[in-house]
């Protein structure tokens, strides 16, 4: 591959990552979105699918890996370490794009939430029906979690653990497709079953800290909340910034090391 | 593919698609149905396995365009328009009959819904369960959901651009297919991953206006909509019946010109 | 295959169908299961799998028919007859088999939902949890709804047409599936992409009657409910019985013309 | 396979099937996790997605029967039992690994919920959101259930007749896979299959006794809950203990059987 589609590849493919990721949390979470209050498993289900459409979209151009995480474990493994950077490029740029998409789709729906009011007009605008706004639920918190990742507890080595765990198991899957594909088609089917690992991660592992697994799904969005210009939006919680950068790496890491000896 | 199996298979395959996906919204809508408020995850998973199964039906007949936006990406990368009108006339066909259908299917949960009186009689009338009707849910808002799609917050520019967002993810996904089908049986599963693309954007990007991405599916119903002789059904909402025609065409265009430039 | 290949698989296929389809409805029904109110996507997934589950054990030795209208549709299409009363025997055997394994697998839940006492022994008894009972849910209605299906509104003909319309949905795409598998792998794909149409018309067309699309998956059980020894089970319906054996079997013969027409 | 390479392979996958499944328990059930209250299909989706990640990374090395109920079965239909030992001592080995794992990544979480307290501290702990603590809902009832399973009855009999049904259906599941495998790819879709039967088991037949289905699955984490330092954490149930290693290992061995006799 090209060092130009790679970087291609990865910035179109973690840019609808992160569109997809974070609207399922926007569609969740803000106000006037008919998808509120849809709960965990459409969380845990969205940013699987998330993953599923990523990876067919930038497969063919940068072999999909989306992730730091991944690019540091295959770096690992293959001892190859020679286009990391273009990866982490394209991851980066594509995850700021993909969480200023979010916000282009949420528009009238974060103003909404953030200030009370809903933006009425355009044409057709006296059939509009106007929502009963609760005021209680309006806040930063659940906003910034649109973007990035935090933890329920704040603890520094538990939610580093939990991050390295989780992340454990997202590479050791992604490492040994390889070896369950004999030539009939796991590498066509690696997507989908990737997209339920994701899942399965979300559903047991994303509890306590919302699962980064990823540190360029976390850091880039974070970016994007410190830069958008949305009113009443809060901090965007740089002390925790550190922990679903250095915990995916870590993990990913770990797996390498699990594969080199177990499976290689 | 000849002009009458791509116009059957477009008709049959349209009317599944929205007799299904139109199904699953008068489901969770429609008072005296079992899913009842079954919520947003059924809406999307429905319409998702509603997309897989049309495409598998109709697949061998016209290969499964089902979508204007398609249909016109698919011209765009191919520089082929010769069967665009039969394939624009089989889908909006189809998008009626299923529309029909739904109506059909769910007869007597409409009039239930709309005037608040239940049909009851049949053989063994006498073990026929009265339900409490709600009174206060009733009307004609919710009922012209099952049909066509409408924003939570209306405002054109905003509707527009979510619509394209969304149309751009779903074509993406349908020219990159091709890529990662080397012969190994990605032609097969097509249907089911487009499926799951479909559920990704419906849980991702449907909260803002309901995620038409598809204008056969937003404009065929809504005519039926007028037409239906539905009691207390209100207006048909035509004022903004032009954004998920629009937009979805739009956001084809411009995943077609993506594809073109990236990845061709 | 051979009549005791046909016989022995749709046996055992329809068991498994109707233990793990019933099942799911004994789980989000009954008092003291775990399960209990987990809503219609819990119902859609469980029918769907069950059906995949079952597909996938009786399709080496019988091609998992596992339904009367798939095996009439079956005869339509490839004119030949000579194998649909074995077909019809096993089928009913296993639904009958079947609905009476819910009933072992759920005895207490069945027996404390109808009777309102709980069964409280064997060894640890002492730390039993003994849950609060509530009265007002009890009752016969839910649980013929375990074994068959009823309407939300009785009305003869409306309960027809969906069943009707449900069914021809389903068969569409059980027909189709060879032309989509051109020796590369749908057929292997066959039971799970099946498991997710039943899934879509469970979440799309199962609001009004409760989708029992198959005659036998309705028939056997109801003959079981009649027969087994539940305290204050009520009636079993028979006035409705008619209704899902006609119309799934009239759904598979218009779905079989629909093919000859304009597939074959 | 290499005896060590089985070892390892059971040890890695059954872990990994523990970490996400009593994973997915913990993320429903304790105080301060984002999943807590996600519902019954949240957990049949967890445990059966955990399989096809547990599969998929140790199938390479060990074949994956993660499960003492599959090694027994495989064993009478082969007449070979001399890897038996190693493939038990890997299962419960792992499972003892992932329990403790589960308890390292929901660390905070199981204090809190034990305790009433949550840990407050690390870095940016100023931000940190108290959440508001509902005493009456800790206790140690549901912590069991995080490592083991437990009856909604407590009926020895039924329980016992609970497990051996589903373990059934699971090990039919198993052993029919390789007829349907025509040297076309069901042997990769395996692990998806498998998953999505566990799926189903736990929807319709994870009621009355949160289906075992596994002794490994129950025994090795009831084994580290006696072991860790949880505070009030209460007894591990032992009267029932034998239920779930018993149940499954009958059903194995009767679905070993009927393959035998039906199938093979």
């Amino acid at each position: 591959m090209s060092s130009s589609d790679i970087f291609i590849g990865e910035t179109i493919g973690t840019a609808i990552l992160i569109l997809l990721g974070g609207g399922v949390c926007a569609a969740v979470t803000l106000k006037a979105s008919k998808a509120r209050n849809a709960g965990w498993l459409a969380i845990a289900f969205g940013w699987g699918f998330a993953v599923m459409t990523a990876v067919y979209i930038s497969g063919p151009l940068s072999g999909a890996h989306l992730n730091p995480a991944v690019t540091v474990a295959l770096a690992i493994t293959n001892s190859d370490w020679s286009d990391v950077p273009v990866y982490f490029a394209g991851q980066m740029l594509g995850a700021m794009i993909g969480a200023t998409l979010v916000w282009v789709a949420y528009y009238g729906q974060f103003h909404a939430h953030l200030t009370d009011k809903e933006i009425v007009g355009g044409p057709g605008a006296q059939a509009t029906k106007v929502k009963a706004v609760e005021a209680q639920e309006t806040g930063a918190g659940p906003v910034l979690g649109i973007f990035s990742t935090g933890p329920e507890i704040r603890h520094a080595v538990q939610n580093l653990l939990t991050e390295i765990v989780g992340t454990i198991v997202l590479i050791l899957a992604v490492l040994t497709q390889g070896l369950n594909d004999k030539g009939n088609g796991l590498g066509v089917l690696g997507g989908l079953i990737t997209a339920l690992v994701v899942v399965a991660i979300g559903l047991s592992l994303g509890g306590p800290t919302g699962y980064a697994i990823n540190p360029a799904r976390d850091l880039g969005p974070r970016i994007v909340h410190a830069l958008l210009p949305l009113p009443n939006k809060g901090g965007s919680d740089w002390g925790y910034a550190w922990v679903p950068v250095v915990g995916p790496l870590i993990g990913g890491a770990i797996a390498a090391g699990i594969y080199n000896v177990a499976f290689a």
